[in-house]
């Protein structure tokens, strides 16, 4: 067996010999040459320019704090504590271990044959054209290196693209390393009543135009909405619509929660409105369609100019993504299509599995002082908390925002860890979301009613 | 069941009613409004110029090429066409279908800590100082985005790159696409005699130290070598770390055929040499360790001052990586320390069993017109075909460099898919590789015996 000890052993060994045959004179020098070398390689090597100050994501300081303070419960990061559906997960056991060994080495790197023929399947009749499995889809790691190939193979230095407020916050970031210039419009609550939904949320539309000019290459919508659930209405998209075609914009339609929207809602695709395909790219992910974000297979779908533009960052940053999991995806897909028709397919039972979660903690979360916005789609709940302001002490938290002091004050006392909405705004408009906090609620029922005793117990004791 | 029949109905009707209100001349308008949009966004909706024309790899090129002539064996891309070791890939079957839900779930965005720290528990012996599993490794989709992070996240407008030709066709891209210059320099062989290895194809000192100003700010350096198996010997190394100390430039080492080294050559890390470890990231390959190319799960590991310029390209554009796959690759790792010093233990059985397939295919290609480089290390040969030339009638393949040309036809005639190397070097130097094609011999003894008798059939018509 490989010896720790014994490496350490050798390591000490080398380290006196050398220790011994240099001499303390040879040693000063070789420390000042280190320094030298330190201050003149930190300026050397430092982050290029595009990537700003490389500030840490909110999740990297969200999952530390979680690992740091084990709340009792986590809302924080959107994936289920429970398991994904069964056929899914045993595809992949299936695969890894299964008769044909090609499936564990490099497939077609713009996307596993099965799975973009199958996604061909699917997406076709929902958007009422036949897409081309091998020019118009490519798969990518994650929806997220969907995103950053949509960006950054359209984004050049000193476009502007359009970002609604709160956004998943890799967009902006990805919009900048790009050279592109990202302008701001929040989504506004048109009352701040108690019985808000998420489609008390919307944009102004004298205030949206304005944004566009010569310099708009892209706008980045996203529905059903990260952190708000709202599923965009047919109107509002097209107003959206109406302003690409009419300035000539690309739209990147990030709809990874497309299948958690609450009835009545439905989803509409931006893509299928009249005169959108041509300038829409649509973005979607295994890991939220089937529960098991841990996969980081995403997806990107576009007429065929358009996609030539993202396989060429595909095949500059990952080129080629996991083969097994792609198989999964694609066998998983074909499950679903097999039974599309019957309640039991995933793609419908996962709303109605994911309603009375939402409706238990937007319960739990009015009769413990937050007010909650009820989301038409997704699975996050974003709450007001400003009710609870005098309950909690925030002096103690160092960080600028109120809603940074709050979640992670709220956290330690209460155990139910929860995510900032500032994240999800720009510089100027954090201001919007510092009064909330994001909780999310595909998460397992007892959790849920442990939340629910956790935030009894909090308030009893204020 | 869902019924394509059914979709293309609706979307016919629709088609039809549209087309029955809508006007002849309305028709006219909406059609030349097309045109009009179609070459504006022709104009704007084109890819940014940091990605150059965005050409397609060899890689997609020719694995449609294997796709549409089906050759009988294929050589082309590096990766084993039988099973990984049982259990790699039992692990993968287990984690999927097992008790832990988590592990389908989103992880550690630059790491999965299980294999974080057990790549620490591996390299740390081998490298001779403790690595910090949090801080010096960062976990990427494959090498290829461990590669991409490191030029990326250090190189900046006008920055210099050496590049060693051949060179794996990536790096240039991503050098280019980061606004940096490639310089290139050429290993050449120092004879071309019929025993030529790979420690035969050297570096110029002088030129190289030409290469090195005020702007360069890193070399790529990759060994043991693809295509051509060099292995870089310590003296080699030194010459390359001297300039890299003398001129503060990074390193990056590219090392994912680490444990393809055949006896008696040994593979050194330049992290190891004196004054090196401050300046190199090292880049390794769960695909290529384990002989599961498509699980696409790489990593880098350098000083924490370094790892950070990476963190923040990978967190903005593929941001974490699958669990399950990482989990997998974790336990792998465990297993095979746990066997470290046995003869099983995978690191050391697989240059074993690939010795023999290297001196099948290099005695193959000799008795049969090409003349080999034996490699000392990676599962590649490239050999040399020009005593074929007058065999082969290349004049029906429109590409434009030989070495295209030869492969393509070779693959028709003889049904021997290879790879052309002047794929791996830039414009100026590619009559270097012209007079080459590139075999992998990480495959089934069948299919090199029916190489063999392929090469001796297509050399029986001639
Ligand atoms: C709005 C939105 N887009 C994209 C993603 C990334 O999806 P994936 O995990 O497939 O990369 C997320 C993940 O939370 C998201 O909320
Ligand atoms: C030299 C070299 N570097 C990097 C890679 C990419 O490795 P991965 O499949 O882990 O991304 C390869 C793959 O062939 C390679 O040959």
């Amino acid at each position: 067996m490989f010896s720790w000890g014994q490496f350490r052993r050798v390591v000490g060994t080398v380290t006196e010999v050398r220790t011994s045959v240099i001499s303390q004179l040879q040693l000063r020098k070789i420390a000042s040459d280190q320094l030298r070398y330190s201050s003149s390689m930190a300026d050397k090597f430092k982050l290029p320019s595009r990537y700003g100050t490389g500030e840490k994501s909110v999740w990297v300081e969200y999952i530390q704090l979680a690992a740091e303070y084990k709340p009792a419960v986590n809302l924080g990061q959107g994936f289920p504590d429970y398991p994904p559906p069964g056929h899914v997960t045993k595809a992949l056991a299936e695969i890894a271990t299964g008769d044909n060994p090609l499936l564990n080495q490099y497939t077609r790197g713009f996307g596993h044959p099965r799975l973009v023929q199958n996604l061909s399947k699917v997406y076709s009749p929902l958007i009422g054209r036949e897409l081309d499995p091998f020019n118009e889809i490519l798969v990518t790691s994650g929806a997220y290196e969907a995103l950053f190939s949509a960006i950054l193979g359209h984004v050049d230095t000193g476009d502007e693209v359009i970002v609604i407020e709160p956004f998943f916050d890799c967009y902006d970031y990805m919009i900048t390393s790009a050279g592109g210039v990202s302008k701001f419009i929040a989504l506004k609550p048109k009352s701040n009543s108690d019985n808000m939904t998420s489609a008390d949320w919307v944009l102004d539309e004298e205030e949206l135009t304005s944004l566009f000019n010569e310099k708009t290459k892209m706008l980045i919508l996203n529905t059903p909405h990260n952190p708000l659930g709202k599923v965009f209405t047919r109107a509002e998209l097209e107003v959206i619509a109406n302003l690409c075609k009419k300035h000539n914009v690309l739209c990147i339609s990030d709809e990874v929660y497309e299948w958690m929207v609450y009835e009545p809602q439905k989803h509409i695709r931006i893509a299928t409105l009249p005169g959108m395909w041509n300038r829409t790219i649509t973005v979607g992910s295994a890991g939220k369609t089937f529960s098991v974000t841990g996969w980081k297979i995403g997806w990107a779908y576009a007429p065929a100019n358009l996609m030539r533009n993202l396989q060429v960052v595909h095949q500059n940053c990952v080129y080629t993504c996991s083969t097994p999991i792609q198989e999964a995806v694609a066998r998983s897909f074909e499950y679903e299509l097999e039974r599309y028709n019957t309640p039991e397919c995933y793609f419908f039972s996962i709303a109605r599995e994911l309603m009375p979660k939402r409706d238990y903690l937007v319960k739990t979360l009015r009769e413990n002082g937050f007010n909650p916005t009820i989301p038409e789609g997704g699975y996050f709940v974003v709450a007001d908390w400003t009710n609870l302001a005098d309950k909690i002490d925030l002096s103690s938290e160092p960080d600028k925002y109120k809603d940074y002091k709050f979640t992670k004050k709220f956290a330690k006392e209460a155990g139910v860890l929860t995510i900032p909405p500032t994240a999800f705004y720009s510089e100027a408009h954090k201001h919007l979301g510092e009064n909330y906090a994001r909780f999310c609620f595909i998460k397992k029922d007892e959790n849920l009613q442990l939340t629910d005793k956790l935030l009894r117990e909090w308030n009893a004791k204020k």
